[in-house]
């Protein structure tokens, strides 16, 4: 199933897409239901609602809005979780998670976070913070939706917590990220969250081998898959969730495979007038414009 | 004027606390305004809004709450303000941010970020997460609240942002905060976000020059100034707002003085029975037990 947040008619909506990603068939939530996007729809599919839908529409007469547009709490993002891209940030110099040679490959999950309001739909622009920061870089990741909140999550039930997946470019500043040797600030610049296009549930993907790719005006920079992660899924929950307390819309993204703009020499920043696209296997396609 | 938010008759309300801190008077908020506890009213006090008031009712028959118990988004934190305990830190063999020799004290402000459900009251049990960390340290904080929102918001202007001021104690599981590298894992375990007692508007507190300690037990761990501050409460919102748009309601965690469990020779971590004090001059008293 495909669940989409989308503007239609001046309102924002919730439906579902279908097979062909050609239309979109509105669910009716009621009340305040909407605001938080596909976050209450799957509420409401977990309490066994049967819900009402309307007639169909053409895709292409609505306005994808991000599907979770404003996460209840800052986004958790797994760093370096792809071998290759672990060492061609570390030899870039920017990386102010690794101290010495040797340690570039994490023993243990990097997780930190970007706040809720970086979130912009496909199609929404990625503003470079102009006088702020130069060194804006692209990361094309798969996203996963927390469905059923938990603590001590063991990696065995991990994926009966997972409602599904979807796609996040985890923008970042990079000169920000070494600078303040914590990452928050240079991932949490306004836009710096593009996600969409819609939410595919657990069922639909699987998450051990699906290919992940970005282009940027067309030129093809990152093509990974991720059964090249250093941490899997299963166990991304079980660390997170030891100590803390998942919920129900909490998204964990789960790291990007090589090819970022500092993985060239010299660094090849996103300027004003690129196109980042990204693309999964099975989840869609998220494009955004760089302003 | 200090500001509450309370338990009372089964309901949350928020209410002015009297200058000697002895009586409380709740303010009629009206609708769901309460479950955001002192945001609702700083919200309504902006928009210049009269609020009719209550009786007032001793403050020892109310039960405190966090004055924020539900922030919107994680807590911002700064890591390594005060120059002594910048040097603790690094001698402890924790700080996972400090590469080498000669920088333990940051040139740019270390911003992290706590997860919103870690929050507990005063009186609320810390809970050492068994089996998880039983490397669990103290960290006196002096906390900004944000008034007014805004981006890019200048060091000259930044007081005129601030709403006003509580106490927090950034409770950390030392093990996670190194072994993960990011910080935010070690910081967000649930309880780990004692907070209160009460909000202090800015007008009855200067925060450039003022006393944070800490006992546990009794003893005296901590005992600094904010005039020690690496990074001035105004650097710090120039900084963070450089990029990231501001909310009223955002809490920055200005970071811990020299004392934490960590700086002791062997560790002294918080142990079950333990009881943590924090109090801050002019803010009141922050105390939770450990369990």
């Amino acid at each position: 199933m495909k669940i989409a947040t989308f503007w239609y008619d001046g309102m924002r909506l919730v439906g579902r897409v279908s097979a062909d990603g050609t239309m979109i068939t509105q669910f009716f939530l009621g009340g305040r239901g909407h605001e938080a996007g596909a976050l209450a729809l799957m509420e409401r599919l977990s309490a066994g609602d049967c819900l009402e839908q309307g007639a169909p529409l053409p895709l292409s007469e609505v306005r994808l809005d991000a599907p979770l547009p404003h996460p209840r709490r800052n986004i958790f993002c797994v760093g370096k979780n792809y071998r290759a891209h672990a060492r061609e940030f570390a030899r870039s110099g920017f990386d102010s998670s690794s101290a010495k040679a040797g340690d570039e490959v994490p023993s243990d999950p990097i997780i930190f976070s970007k706040v809720p309001e970086t979130v912009i739909p496909s199609g929404a622009p990625i503003r470079i913070p102009t006088g702020v920061s130069e060194a804006v870089d692209y990361e094309a990741e798969l996203a996963v939706v927390i469905g059923r909140g938990g603590r001590g999550i063991a990696a065995g039930q991990a994926m009966e917590h997972v409602w599904g997946y979807t796609i996040i470019n985890d923008v970042t500043a990079r000169d920000w990220q070494s600078r303040h040797r914590q990452w928050l600030l240079g991932k949490s610049f306004d836009t710096f969250c593009p996600m969409g296009p819609w939410l595919v549930s657990a069922d639909e993907l699987d998450g051990t081998d699906t290919r992940v790719r970005s282009w940027v005006n067309g030129e093809l920079r990152q093509d990974g898959r991720t059964s090249d992660f250093i941490f899997t899924i299963p166990q991304l929950i079980q660390t997170i969730s030891a100590g803390v307390t998942l919920y129900p819309g909490d998204i964990i993204a789960t790291g990007t495979p090589a090819g970022v703009g500092i993985g060239f020499d010299p660094p090849r920043y996103l300027k004003p007038g690129d196109r980042v696209r990204i693309e999964i296997d099975g989840l869609g396609v998220l494009e955004n414009p760089v302003e």
